[in-house]
């Protein structure tokens, strides 16, 4: 299995298929000195800013995800591998996997971030984050089961236990939620019940800080608030969750009852950033020089959300897509510089604004000083997620067509997919892994 | 909870959303004079004829799926509830089910079939059947995890028992399954490799009976078996599997080593046909007399997979979607006949032939003495799951969008999705459950 760095090729492992891996490694693929290891624990890359679509089920897994093999396949100079790095070894320039060592010159850390609990990962199983296809469904799961446990449902007590929603974290992600979960509500499942009233549905929004949409001017975040408002979703500020149980939050004295329960809150560094030795932010983020490059490591590069740049601003780098992007790409061209024996350049991020969504025709847009919200920030949203998404699923039918089932209210797919795949089981096997909190009507399946 | 009948509206409960319990309501949507409750332990009807192209990452679960909510939404005679029945009670005239007791004055019971493994149910961990959307995925997911480990090994013999696929069972959905893998590994990912050629996969179908489609023509079904072998499965007839483990199949005196066995064998019907006394056939379905409803109990139905309707030609009618349609259909025109005091009429299966596919341009079609293959019989196969697909999908933009990643070899649902959907794990959790073989690079996660 290991690989002998033969004559002139420099091996590049990158660690991760994300934003800045693949684009680092497109980058390069008309290098013929290199030769390039991408190694993901997933065989698929993730348009990470509509994984909320698939949580709502408004989009199928597959139509934000493509395999990373088939997005390198006709790139000759690199193999993908799916497999679980374990560490690395800086002196012998080897990547441990568990397929196998990867030995390397160039190493690209760009294995993302996960949600943070501060601490309190016990709460992850009833509060389950957003960053994987599968916390994704997980998600769709939870809110599609409570409606249907709902109209079952005789006590009122319980119905307004399972028809109340809590979203813990009041940045993009939580606002994107706690707004497709109000459209929902208010729309999509409307006319499909008979005893209860999903447009009662009642949304909170938990922030602990003062405002929403901190990265936002107030008074784009005091629209987003409206829009939210409107949809059903009522929003908490300064409310500190203290605790999360299964049938619902605390909120410093306050007990809000609910059997749905989302996290958005903080963000942490890819456990991999910890086990290197190298220099750390608070988030547990790689700290990059100028180059992009590890301090005392010129060889070694971080890139997307675990890595933390802060030449330019002064404060990190936000975890959005285009940072990723544009690193994976600068650190190509490094790499590149030094096999043509040029001179590294300086990352400098080229901020092309920002945005969020809070539910149809509703966004915020913001661009240096431009500010945007409502209808025609939306279509821009919408313009810019179908050009992006276009870019790497390369199948405009396919984007058309949710593009079509997006802006017509439908979501195509609500459905509820069970954990076990089997059918015949022991009854003991039948329990779910011990100390999962399964919803009521997934359990009994 | 329990309704009582009231003044002169008649109860209906339909046990399952599949094709006979869906066309059974829908027919019965302008009844002002009967309050219909379907039931059913899944939230959405699945158009099971391409189940297969799910297993094989041709289309998402969403693509083949609706909720049946949704597909009745519009329906005012009708509410829906996600709930398992545990029972009838035909003498209280009540349907037992873990959303309290439902009481009916009519009663469908059309919960269909699963398979059957002859008595060794405990081969279903290495050998998933495919009926369900759950194992749809999980086959997905073994199918593709055999060729990422095979890429990841450097163990010819490993890698060669990584790339043999066995199904078990000649019937259309072993041909399809076999046919599938074929041209997946043939055209798909045929570039997407370094170290594997999966052009070299060995795919074995399996057939305990003398040949394949015992259904179709001697002529037919020599031509299905040319078109697997080239697409490089081979075809065992008269071939009796005797045992099942986590790395192959014993046929009789031989051993054929494989990391991925499906099962496309027999068929049962669900447990809940031999819970109630009512008269069963050898399959275990509900015999069920010249107006589908059942001996003794004029007020009892069956439909679909579950009924056994041997009128017509002496023996059952065949489990497939039109007969199910059909029944549904009669069943609901005989309740009305009753409700309008008209006596009931026999039912009359009007077959209108019958067609499997093998893979892209390879399909076979008998219409009466009618018989066809090739490219022509492929085009007619599509074009009619295409038009009833359409029927519930009611959306023709997504259609078309799969029909054209289809006839484009582009298999869109390349996903491997994990089971587990939490970051955060003891070690101890995250061990799979007891017995549970998992696809190496999977438990790894």
């Amino acid at each position: 299995m290991p690989q002998v760095t033969s004559g002139k090729k420099r091996q590049l492992v990158i660690v991760g298929g994300g934003f800045a891996g693949i684009n680092a490694a497109r980058s390069l693929a008309k290098s013929p000195d290199l030769e390039i290891t991408l190694i993901d624990r997933q065989n698929h890359h993730l348009f990470q800013p509509l994984l909320y679509q698939v949580a709502m089920a408004g989009l199928s897994p597959a139509d934000i995800a493509a395999p990373i093999r088939a997005m390198l396949s006709s790139q000759k100079n690199c193999r993908v591998i799916q497999g679980e790095v374990t560490g690395v070894d800086l002196v012998q320039k080897l990547v441990q996997s568990d397929a196998g060592p990867l030995p390397f010159d160039y190493l690209l850390i760009a294995c993302g971030a996960r949600h943070s609990y501060f601490g309190r990962e016990e709460w992850e199983e009833f509060a389950p984050g957003l960053k994987t296809l599968e916390q994704a469904t997980e998600i769709r799961r939870r809110v599609l089961t409570a409606f249907e446990t709902a109209e079952r449902s005789t006590d009122p007590e319980e119905q307004r236990r399972l028809l109340t929603f809590v979203v813990v974290g009041g940045g993009p992600t939580g606002v994107e939620l706690a707004g497709a979960i109000g459209e929902m509500s208010r729309f999509t499942l409307a006319k499909d019940f008979r005893r209860i009233e999903p447009r009662s549905a009642r949304i909170v929004l938990i922030e602990a800080g003062p405002r929403i949409l901190p990265m936002f001017s107030e008074t784009l975040a005091a629209r987003a608030m409206r829009d939210l408002e409107q949809l059903g979703a009522q929003v908490w500020t300064n409310a500190k969750v203290t605790s999360v149980d299964a049938h619902g939050v605390q909120v410093g004295a306050e007990r809000l009852n609910s059997e749905t329960v989302l996290w958005a809150a903080g963000v942490v560094a890819a456990p991999l950033s910890r086990a290197l030795g190298l220099p750390l932010d608070r988030a547990g983020r790689i700290v990059v020089e100028p180059d992009l490059s590890v301090a005392g490591h010129p060889n070694i590069f971080a890139g997307g959300d675990i890595a933390s740049f802060s030449h330019q601003t002064g404060t990190p780098l936000p975890g959005v897509a285009p940072v990723a992007m544009q690193a994976g790409r600068q650190i190509a061209r490094n790499i590149l510089n030094d096999v043509e024996g040029k001179p590294r350049e300086s990352f400098r991020y080229v901020d092309k604004g920002q945005m969020a969504t809070i539910g149809r025709s509703r966004a915020i847009v913001a661009v240096g000083r431009f500010e945007k919200a409502g209808f025609l920030a939306w279509v821009m949203w919408l313009v810019i997620h179908i050009y992006y998404l276009t870019g790497f699923k390369n199948r405009i039918l396919v984007v058309i067509s949710w593009a079509w089932s997006y802006l017509t209210f439908n979501r195509g797919a609500r459905l509820i997919v069970r954990r076990d795949w089997r059918m015949f089981r022991k009854p003991s096997a039948a329990a779910a892994p011990s100390g999962e909190s399964v919803p009521p009507s997934t359990g009994a399946a």
